[in-house]
């Protein structure tokens, strides 16, 4: 294929958005335009159509990637399509992609190909503004303390212990760690600090997990921002923020309604990183499509060790979101990768390697099935390259994993390239289906990072510091015991090791690091080097991002 | 009057945005709404109007003022409503509000009483997202700096000299002084630096001064981020990101179409400091509202000295704008102010200390009528405490300078109240005007200070340590000698020390330091101390603004 992603999006034919919304059947009233593809939905009408029947979820997960990534994206667009073609009313929800990437490294992340949402280069920029609502509700809250203690400091707040950063949608390495207040009394106090990308933000975190404005607002409320010198929690509530943050992200919180290339409706809302948060798009999109469509389909960020987890055990827990079956995907290129072939050798054929790999896959599919009940195909998301060979090997591994494969081929098909998949899921949807969790939510956190280690990672057993421990003692003392754990590892390996492929066993996982989330409601517990704010490449994207002579976004891809 | 600005707002009869489009004449398919009550206008319609016969330009400017302000925007307002009831077509274009002071010490900005642009809590908070474009593309090209020096450095980056600073829109003095890139090798050089608020930006200044997107471009291009070991400027073009800026900027460079309470359209876009840059809304907003409207009405920040004389000098010179007359606007209040009374005893009646106040208002009546030739006409302000006695000593001050004063009541009766400044501004519109710069663009630029200082603020003379004046020799070397001078001083006198009220004369003007905008093609000349990130006071407007139980946005004043 020689045409581009932003070629492909650019040459696509859109309807108005007023009538994507009319399709779904809500009143142009409710409907705030943001041009004429773009609309966010009001609040009040989502509101108001809670006690209609719900369609039927469709999580889309992955295997642990290769740095490419396995199309996700691009396979819950082509989902969305495909039962679209095949005759259901279908919706997806997604991400919003971060600007910082776009700039950097991975260009647009509006899906690829010929799948994809559109208006792309909108998608990919300014969107409706959401991220900077969230960037100034965080960065507000930030200047309120820095403010708090120049006037006198009445909370009495510890500058030594303060854990609330700021942020910006651009990856910046110089921004990591900085020491702010300089420059004389006029200025403050100096202190180090530091900013972390936009998706990395907890209001970002509990911008997805609220489930309308009131609990925003107490969300926002209940963030701790730092502690006193005999540390004592210190909140956004103490600093009377919370309410100014509600009012800056009020239309932010409406969901943002786009359409795919073949005119599927999509919500595109929310996106926060998928290790120190929970990587999937708001609750109140992903609840509200259930009440519009009879299926939607919504992807969780990373393999299913990560983004499923949490999908399941942060947002279907908290919220009481279920999904009704689940897509893992799996490609030729990725299986090879974890039995062991180097990512430049990736192209060419290795039946053998590719067996080697389908251990990671298993896995993941157990995790799925077994520990979350539920029904689950993969789809072999379909490239170039792969020889039938290769494509027969992978689908009578899945066989003998009692489960079925079908290729997809959505990438170069759109929506008639997945038909066979969408089909499966709608076979699946009706399947029973009982959704369990990794860990009750009376288990200590200790048990519940021990859990998820055991359970899904297929560890031995978690380790920490002294000083790690007395920590999670800390914040069980103080009532955080009550939350879900979110995990930051990477997402290259079950173990906390990305070099260590395919499917390892009897690891042991370091928690080197625990933050608390209180606005969000969990507890990160850190397992590896985590980046919170990304640093640009030597040749990043932005110097080939322009406006040619007819104004038109060119350079995205 | 109880009722607050907002409760107003909220209580406005607001007609939907594409019917105040159509009565402008501008078709539906170029405009692209942002909700019912917001919309863009599409540059390439812009542009095809261009040949269209041009209304008349109104320039609001006012007296020195007081802390409070004399009321400019709200006159700007009334003016443009009372042209319309009187049977003008007229719009009016004002800047957007910076989020800073709304949550810091102002409240809104989007007028007051009865002379407000709305929806006013949309245009106070986000709007359409201009200025969080504006904040992604200085901070994109602030990353693009630090990354290149981080990869090799090849333009030989003097990290001592880098000049481009980072911004927020948030009112934040612990990020006036920073020392960046801490933290280790993988996060770049430490350096220090600092973050200003948006308005305060270079590409502020450029987007309001940009004629189309190709000149964004370009001006984008010719920003001088830094210089190298042997002093040579560095550009954004030489990094690469004068195409990725543009195209981050490309949506927001479309002027935002709004109402008054009054429906009389209103362009509201852009919004450039008035002390480091040329204080006007965007030059593509007022250009096109002369190509819809009979009577465009517009303001300059700060007095006549600062905001009028960079509308001339820096906006009028550079992009053709002529306006037809203007309007100084003069509050009792300030007059008293002027005359010596304290701020706390503005209340009382003061006769003596009014008349001697106008000295304040004759200058800036020359400078208007003399030096810039325009036909002027003075607008008291009225406030509830102004007594009759006061009213007429300063109606009888401005017949006796040869000049016309007229009431306005907007404030607390919106269009009706400003009617007869209407009808002589109407009849000032149909005198002859010829609009006479300061200085010439072939003067040095220690000339074009010179001319300012003398002409405009009554000093004797300029001054400047050996340093800047070296500074300024090598400008005109590099070139810039052609560029308009952009002074930054004290709003509060004509002279440079804020305490010096009424009209001085005869003092010295220091120059402080110079500055090269060589996207923006300006010098500032920094004449006092400038704050180019504000601070929050000690009990922030944030801390009062909130979102009530039926999600409406409260505590906006």
């Amino acid at each position: 294929m020689s045409l581009s992603n932003i070629d492909i999006a650019q040459a696509a034919r859109m309807i108005p958005i007023s009538e994507v919304a009319a399709r779904l059947g809500i009143p142009d009233e409710s409907l705030e335009p943001y041009g004429r593809y773009k609309a966010k939905v009001a609040l009040d009408y989502l509101a108001a159509i809670r006690e209609r029947p719900q369609g039927k979820l469709v999580l889309v997960t992955a295997v642990s990637p290769t740095p490419a990534g396995e199309g996700k994206t691009t396979t819950t667009v082509g989902l969305g399509d495909a039962l679209t073609r095949i005759g259901e009313r279908a919706m997806i929800c997604l991400r919003e992609p971060a600007l910082g990437p776009v700039f950097g490294m991975k260009g647009g992340a509006a899906g690829g190909g010929y799948a994809q949402v559109v208006p792309m280069e909108d998608i990919n920029l300014h969107f409706t503004g959401d991220f900077s609502a969230i960037a100034v509700a965080t960065n507000l809250l930030a200047a309120m303390i820095d403010n708090h203690i120049h006037h006198g400091n009445a909370l009495q707040i510890d500058v030594r212990r303060i854990t609330w950063r700021r942020v910006l949608d651009i990856s910046d390495r110089a921004l990591r760690d900085v020491v702010v207040g300089l420059g004389g009394p006029g200025n403050g106090y100096p202190r180090e600090s530091g900013f972390d990308i936009v998706v990395a933000s907890e209001v970002m975190a509990i911008f997805c997990l609220a489930t309308d404005l009131r609990d925003l607002r107490e969300r926002l409320g209940d963030i701790v921002v730092g502690y006193t010198r005999d540390r004592r929690p210190v909140h956004a509530r103490d600093l009377g923020a919370n309410g100014a943050m509600t009012a800056v992200l009020r239309d932010a919180l409406a969901p943002n309604l786009v359409q795919t290339l073949e005119n599927t409706p999509a919500f595109v809302h929310g996106g926060p990183f998928a290790n120190i948060a929970h990587g999937c798009n708001s609750y109140l999109a992903t609840s509200s499509a259930l009440h519009l469509a009879d299926y939607v389909v919504t992807e969780a960020g990373f393999g299913a060790d990560l983004g499923a987890e949490k999908f399941v055990d942060i947002l279907c827990r908290t919220t009481g979101l279920r999904p009704a079956a689940a897509v893992i995907v799996a490609t030729i290129r990725a299986m090879k990768f974890h039995g062991g072939v180097e990512v430049a050798d990736l192209a060419t054929e290795d039946v053998a390697a590719l067996e080697r790999g389908t251990v990671n896959l298993a896995r993941h599919l157990e995790t799925i099935r077994g520990t979350f009940g539920l029904p689950a195909v993969v789809a072999i998301n379909h490239r170039a390259e792969d020889t039938d060979a290769e494509v027969h090997a992978l689908v009578a591994a899945v066989e003998r994993m009692g489960a079925v494969a079908v290729v997809a081929k959505h990438f170069a098909e759109g929506g008639a390239g997945a038909e066979q998949l969408a089909r499966e899921v709608v076979r699946l949807c009706a399947e029973p289906s009982d959704l369990g969790f990794t860990y009750p939510d009376e288990a200590s956190l200790w048990e519940k990072m021990q859990a998820i280690a055991r359970r899904i990672y297929g560890a031995s057993d978690i380790t920490a510091s002294t000083a790690v421990r007395a920590q999670i003692r800390r914040l069980e003392d103080e009532g955080y015991g009550r939350y879900p754990v979110c995990v930051a590892k990477t997402q290259y390996s079950f173990s906390t090791d990305p070099k260590l492929r395919g499917a390892p066993s009897g690891h042991a996982v370091d928690v080197r690091e625990v933050r608390l989330a209180a606005g969000a409601r969990f507890v990160v517990m850190v397992c590896g080097d985590i980046m919170t704010m990304p640093g640009l490449p030597v040749a990043p994207a932005a110097m080939t991002i322009d406006v040619d002579e007819e104004g038109r976004i060119v350079g995205l891809f």
